[in-house]
This record gives structure tokens, sequence and C-alpha cells, in this order.
């Protein structure tokens, strides 16, 4: 068993090492997972979390390394979250992932950490919040999260973020690839990089047209912008940096940011609440109980309802006791 | 209002009206869903059910059709579904789908029923099993289940049959495409259709081969056959329902029938109990409950699992109510 408290005091005093069991922690549902959550809640909620998102082959780990060099050289501490549908480094150490990132991995005020969406217990939908929040208590001032567009639950990590940047890049039918991934609604701030190849024009002329960004809005409204990028050389990436907190700002004037972080709460306290209920009926599978239900419904003694209705309130007693 | 016990007497005296309007009850969720089903628990369990699946274009519904016409023969009862991942036909009328089984429209002895398995409510996942029971209990002696292969849930409703039909057709890398759809491993009767097309030994080999159906088996273990069919000229379809009956009288000789039933009954029983569940959660969504922790969790004063109990707690108190 882990110090818990030890273990945050040693994150906090930014031992990378402790970030990295943390995250371990939280990530591999260990049964300190709570424990460790219990201490950070009064800790997080200070850092500002980025998500990016975009196809593959747009460079969002360039424009993410490239953030970072900009966040560092305004002395922030950074986390970066990259959430990748394939990744092999899930449950991996921190500033494992050097090849990505090599250039902050010896950066002690940059945490880097790699995370597989589809793992055991779900995937990320519920990890990565808390990987977040690892981050964010282990003093963070920004958190970067970097997903693939490719799948509902990567999208929706980045869709969470205070600020979601969607990336895009010059090439015949990104902007339908980008749509079809349900990502071209979610972008607080959109960047067209490698721009200095050909066709970056008109994506972001198509973009502009595809989010109707000529259209007339309510005055107050935000209105993405399109900031154009060749994040492989750091060009236009002060601009996004400016754009960021541009929308940062936005947020805060309009009780967003709040109002956003609790959405997400909401969301993650529904999965949590949802995934806990699904074990404790899975937990009863092995139990004589749903096969006896079972075999009186096949009889034609029970309706599959009642059957049903029977077994919530086995669970209901499970959570009296357990609880 | 329905008058659900005069529906059930109706639809057991044979009246396709009636038995449309019970599907319709379940299918759509209504308010009287539950007390359809307690109607009709101790009236099902008498019907075979048979599952049909494989790839798009092997001849699923020309199949069926010549199935019901063999059994029709043979003086029997029979209910179809056919579910259809993209059927416009959901929640349409009993005998509505003329075009798909034209010849057998206006034979009062047999029940044709469209269904989509991605609707509402999650598809069809819980509908289809209520939806067989309307037909087993209407006085079918067997009901065909035909779903496409090519989702897991559509592939699941095949699987959870009395005994599952895989069907294949001659042609290029199909054993690949249904391997890859994973039905593969689900038949208990492997018909290769279409059999007087050129490759129709291949196909026949491939997948003799890809079952290691010519490797040892424990004396008593049922070996898949693999029957050849010219489905639309009705070729073969006597050796299909020969290889149904065998597998019925192996599962019956076994107690596998039973234990088939038991075990599509307590997943059933699952599914229900797990959107009941959800449900419940999905209420609190509009509640200020899951926005208030929300707000905590987001002010640091609470932590995500400390608020997932206590939703879950209130999941619960709604159950000791409202059950």
């Amino acid at each position: 068993m882990q110090d818990v408290p030890q273990l945050v005091a040693q994150a906090r005093a930014g031992r990378p090492r402790a970030v990295a069991r943390l995250i371990s922690l939280v990530e591999g549902a260990s049964p300190q997972l709570r424990e460790v959550m219990a201490a950070l809640a009064p800790l997080a909620g200070r850092a500002y979390v980025v998500g990016l998102t975009g196809s593959p082959g747009v460079g969002k780990s360039t424009a993410t390394s490239a953030l970072v060099t900009a966040y560092r050289k305004a002395g922030k501490r950074v986390g970066v979250l990259a959430v990748d549908p394939s990744s092999p480094f899930s449950g991996g150490a921190l500033l494992g992932d050097r090849v990505r990132m090599s250039e902050h991995a010896s950066d002690p005020g940059v945490y880097i950490r790699s995370m597989a969406s589809r793992g055991h217990l779900g995937g990320l939908a519920w990890a990565a919040p808390q990987a977040i929040r690892v981050l964010d208590a282990a003093g963070c001032d920004v958190v970067l999260v970097e997903t693939v567009g490719v799948g509902q639950s990567e999208v929706e990590i980045a869709a969470q973020a205070d600020t979601c940047v969607v990336l895009l890049a010059p090439g015949m039918g990104d902007g339908i690839q980008a749509a079809k991934a349900g990502i071209l609604e979610i972008g607080d701030v959109y960047v067209v990089n490698k721009a200095d190849r050909e066709g970056a024009d008109a994506t972001a002329r198509e973009l502009n047209h595809m989010l109707g960004l000529g259209e007339a809005r309510a005055p107050g409204d935000w209105r993405p912008p399109i900031v154009r990028t060749v994040a492989a050389r750091g060009e236009g990436v002060d601009e996004v940096v400016a754009a960021l907190d541009k929308h940062r700002a936005w947020l805060e004037e309009h009780d967003e940011l709040t109002a956003r972080r609790t959405r997400r709460a909401a969301r993650e306290v529904e999965t949590i609440a949802v995934t806990a209920l699904r074990e404790r009926i899975g937990d009863l599978h092995g139990d004589r109980r749903l096969g006896s239900l079972a075999e009186r419904v096949v009889a034609g003694e029970l309706d599959v309802y009642a059957a049903a209705d029977s077994l919530v309130a086995g669970v209901t007693g499970v959570s009296r006791r357990g609880g």
C-alpha cells in the first residue's frame, strides 16, 4: 500500500515519480483510488485544462509540444495527457513517452503522460478526468489533453476541457473527415496547422463556411477564431496561446468556466455512479440470484421486468450493506 | 390504454392485429410494457427460436422465406422477426413488410415483423427478446429471427436463439468477413447458400477448416453441420430443417435447451435492470441533486467518488420509493 498523503505532498513538491505513481493509482482503479481522489479534491481546480483534438496526421503532438514550449517560456508548469486509442504506453512511467515529447522530457516543469483510451474497465471515460486532477493538484498551471479525434470517447474528453482546440491541416476532404468525427462543433479555437502547405487557405475558408463564422452572432457570444500555424517551426503558436487566453477570459467573464467545470464534474460523477451500479449487477452474476431469477423466467413463473426489479432491489441491498 | 388481457386473448386466437399491437407495445416501451410482459410470461416458452445471421448479400431473407415455406408445409405456425440495422419498418404494421416476404403475407399462420436494431432507448438489445416472447405466446411453433451479421448487437440476438444458423455464400473473402464480424463461432448449423455458384466447394472447405470440423470432438459434443442450399429455388431447405430438428433434439437430450434459455433470460433481466438503474440516474440529471453534487466537486468540497456514492444512494432511494 502506498502512503497517499506522502505521495500527494511529494507530487506537490514537484517530484515526478510521485505524480506518476498517483496517476497509476487512479488509472489502474487501485483499491486506493478513492483515497487518492479524496486527498486531491481540495487541491484541484486551479489548472486550466486545454483539450486538443483532430484527425490523425494534422500534427497534434507537434502542436502540443510547441504549446508546452510557449507556456514554459511564460514560466508556467505544464501537464500533458496524451490519449491514444492504441497507445502502448498505458500505465507506463511518467516521462516515458520520450519520442513524442523528447525536448520536454528532462524539463522538471513538465509532466507528460500517455494513456490508452481503450483500456480495461471501459477505457478512459472515467480515468482521464482523474489523471487531469492529479496533474492539477500537483501544481500544473495548464494541462494539455491531446486526443485523436476518431472515436466518440476521445472527442468527448477534448470537448470537456475548459477550452477545446480543434486542429486541421490542409488536404482534400480533411474538413469532411473532421465533420464525420463530430469534432467540428466542439472547438473553441480552431487551428489550421501545416499552414505553409498548399490548400491552407482553402481549408480555412471551408472551415469558416462550415462553422458559419461569417454569420451574425449575439453580442457576447464566443466567436471561435481560426489560427494558422506551422507548429513544427513554432510559427503561429503565440497566436494560439493568445486565443486560448482570450477564450479563458471570455469564460470567466461569462461565468462559463465554473459552468463548464460543473458539467464536466456532473458527467464524471454520473459515469462513476453508473459504473458502480453496473459492477454491482455484475457481482450478482456469479451469484445464484440472477441464475434463479432467470430459471423462474424460463419456467414462466416470473416476467423479465419483475425479475429485473428483484435484481435492482438486490443491488440496492448490496449498496446499503456496502455503503 | 389498451385492454391487455383482451389483446393477449385475441393474439392467441390468431388475430394478427392483436399480435402487431402487442409487439408495438413492447417495442415502444409503452407504459403498458410491464403489464404485457406479465401477461405473456406464463404463456411463452413453447416456441422454438431459430436465429439466422450472415453478412449482407448471403441471402438471409430468401433463406428465411424458404424455411417459412417448409415449416408451413409441416403445419407449423411461424413467426418471423427481421432485424435490420437500417430498417425503415420499425414500429410498422405486422405484415407490413410485404416486399421481403410477399409470398407469406396473406398466410394467417405466419406473423412477420421487421424491427430496427438501432432505435431509441438503446436499440433492440432489450426489445427483440420481448417481441419474440409475443410471437411465442401468440402460439407460434417456430420463431425465426433474422439479423444482419454486421454489428455486435445483431450478432448477439442471433447467438441467443435456441439454434443459431450462420449463412455464407460463395465469394472471395466471405469467410474472412464472417470471421471479422464474429459470427463464425456462434453457428449451430452452417448454411452455404447460393451453392450453385462457383466457389461453393471452396467456401464449404474453408468453413470446415476454420471451424476445425475435421478435428476430433468429445463424444456427445455437437458437431455443427454444413448444409448447402439454393434457397431461391428451395434446394437444400429440407436438409436445413432436418439439421435444425437434429440440433433441437441434441439440445433437449443434453439439457441444453433450458440452459440456453436460462442464459438468455439472465442476460435479458440484467439488461433491463441496468437500463432501469441508468434511467434512474438519468432522471436525477434534471434534478438539482447531480448539479449540486457537481458544484461541490468543482469547489473542492467533495471528491467524485463520494459524490457518486451519494448519487447511487439517491437512486436507491428512488428505487425504494418507486418499488
